[in-house]
């Protein structure tokens, strides 16, 4: 899939394709949530998140939209019907984006509504609520308008569901790997010093975004020396200058699916101290890969997130930079940029879901001085024996400018 | 002002010069929050949303990074200091942006850490919420947490004193706006027929990112003909063709706060029909500042916003298009793009504040022909006697292509 991919633009004839294939997995999605709701006893879900939504009911909110969107993109799940919520300004768009569900048109009525559609799916006794996602004043008027319902908090319902993904969600995060993976090439030839961060970041954004991304699948890191050890800064005035790493951390979003990759380049040659941490992030980074590999070929139970985390742990504690990596290993991707399964210290104790996909990114940072993460998106698929990474990007030392 | 603002692009000496005057309000509001916090009979206050953070706190996080950011920029004001939130990744940065904030170092460890915090700061008996922010799953911790604290849900505390602007922060939005103009100004000689709206957003998001925008208020909408009757459309692969209408909504953010303007465009010679619902909507727009103007040369109570709103219904009524305008005449806009005070039939029944902005911007959407919609950011200060635009494009028909 990835040598096919590599290099390619999604074209129209691909994002139809994904929207048939979207629909036609809704039922089965929504046979499997309805099992969980059986075995938590509640006659009904409400959806309010973002991904749950799209994944579920096919309405397409981008990120950030649902803030302003009110009741919009909410959704019932009952025994028989899908209810989409939708006010005037995007009742048009749901309409369309949701053929199967039954389409409720709520504005400032919404909370004497939501009773009067409770009953109309059954009169369910409990309800599961995102209550991750519901802000309790919500919560609050809900559990007011529905006095008689019992309202159940429900978490990781719909993103358990998420972290399995099917052929093409797994070819839209592949084609997402490549959009970046091209973006960062045709950015080499550009890299000097002198650059800000805040330039080279945009640059890398707009390589994106007109090459492919619908959309950033979160805002571009680019940080260069010193500011590579902050794992979360901001691009900003600093100029690329000689003998400093330069750190970028970045995604493209196609089809609603997300890329996050991360590569730490040189500019200019590299010193010898740079290059052994350089080289001690590798080998974390694919030592951790080959732990799920031994295991994916021995057959049988694959680790966990946190075992696998703890493989990048050890490697980097024998080094002597122990507490120079304060991070998890990685995380799932989809829809969203961070999902489940987890890799990391706080991890659920079992074993990776298949077929998945998520990244691998240890880094280790010295403060004031410099910072390296390596990060890939892996496509693992244990029936099929497959661990393969989507990043096509090399990892070996790259030097610019 | 805005004359000397026009054309500007905000320097280095701009932010510094803001940060300071930042940090130089921040006593009066810690002063005045607490004042309405002795009014509710609260002993503290935990904030959570992300620009009641920056205007009490001092703390930065761009728009969504809140979403993974955990705690930090979370705080609690107490009765003799203000308590920061912070992880591991933003603490450097937060020590920086809060000077006179105590900061807490907080990871998976929060809610534990929450009853120890109140304790510190006097353990109050009842803390105000944002409960509008806080999803339902955290309120439950942190009540599990603190089970002897009264939980109290807070709306629109900080929300209110931030309705009220100071000569800087009007400023800055007086910027956004400049921006925001200029970037159009640019704009223009390039639109043509053919060119996808997608293509166009596109352009316009890279003037004003280039040109002095940190970044987008909100994402542009672009949208041409029957497109245009959309009011909440995503530009897409629809072409700009001649005869037709194009719509933009867009806005820059400068230091923090925002600006927000739509222009609708002609793609070559206006209909008769299309020009006359133009003139139809700039006379609602005109005629809504002119009340409010009104209002101001008389002294007294500033009229509300629902009042205002209510001149732009009747006008558009009586030209029999009441069944096209079916959205608020504005909004207040700052650190958020759609902040108090509302102009719309569910705002409040109270005199508009002062000094303050706000949008005005009624439409008229024909579905499937067209929409016109004209919006402009206006400065109010009845003490000063002031109305001004501070969006500078002109308002008069403007044919492209």
């Amino acid at each position: 899939m990835t040598t096919a991919i590599a290099g390619r633009v999604p074209t129209e004839a691909d994002l139809e394709r994904w929207g048939l294939a979207d629909q036609a997995h809704r039922p089965g999605r929504l046979a499997a949530l309805r099992e969980r709701m059986a075995r938590e006893g509640v006659g009904a879900y409400f959806g309010v998140r973002r991904e749950n939504t799209r994944y579920i009911t096919g309405f397409v909110l981008a990120e950030g939209e649902e803030k302003g969107a009110g009741n919009s993109g909410q959704f019932i799940v009952g025994q028989d019907e899908v209810i989409v919520l939708a006010d005037s300004r995007y009742f048009i768009q749901a309409v369309e984006e949701c053929p199967e569900a039954r389409m409720e048109k709520v504005y400032n009525d919404f909370p004497e509504r939501w009773a009067e559609l409770l009953t109309s799916v059954g009169s369910p006794k409990r309800v599961g609520m995102e209550a991750g996602f519901i802000s309790h004043a919500q919560w609050d008027v809900l559990a007011a308008a529905a006095p008689d319902v019992e309202l159940v908090a429900a978490s990781g319902w719909i993103e358990t569901l998420r972290q399995v993904k099917t052929a093409d969600e797994i070819e839209r995060v592949a084609f997402a790997c490549a959009v970046a993976d091209a973006a960062l090439e045709r950015l080499l030839p550009t890299l000097k010093p002198g650059l800000t961060e805040h330039e080279v970041a945009l640059a890398l954004e707009w390589e994106m975004r007109t090459n492919g991304a619908e959309a950033l699948a979160f805002d571009v890191a680019c940080l260069s020396g010193p500011r590579a050890a902050l794992p979360h800064g901001k691009p900003g005035a600093r100029r690329l200058a000689s003998g400093e790493v330069l750190l970028f951390d970045f995604g493209a979003q196609v089809c609603g699916y997300r890329s996050d990759m991360t590569r730490t380049l040189f500019v200019g040659e590299p010193s010898a101290r740079d290059l052994e941490i350089y080289s001690l992030v590798a080998r974390a980074q694919q030592e951790s890969q080959d732990a799920i590999a031994r295991a994916i070929a021995a057959g049988g139970t694959l680790p966990s997130g946190r075992a696998i985390h703890q493989v990048s742990v050890d490697l980097i504690k024998a080094a002597g930079h122990g507490d120079h990596y304060g991070h998890g290993l990685g995380h799932g991707i989809g829809l969203a940029t961070h999902e489940m399964p987890g890799l990391g210290a706080s991890a659920a104790d079992t074993p990776l879901p298949s077929p998945t996909v998520f990244t691998i990114e240890p880094g280790v940072y010295l403060e004031g001085e410099m910072g390296v993460r390596i990060e890939d998106v892996m496509w693992l698929d244990s029936a099929d024996g497959r661990l393969d990474r989507l990043t096509l990007f090399p990892r070996e030392v790259t030097v610019v400018g």
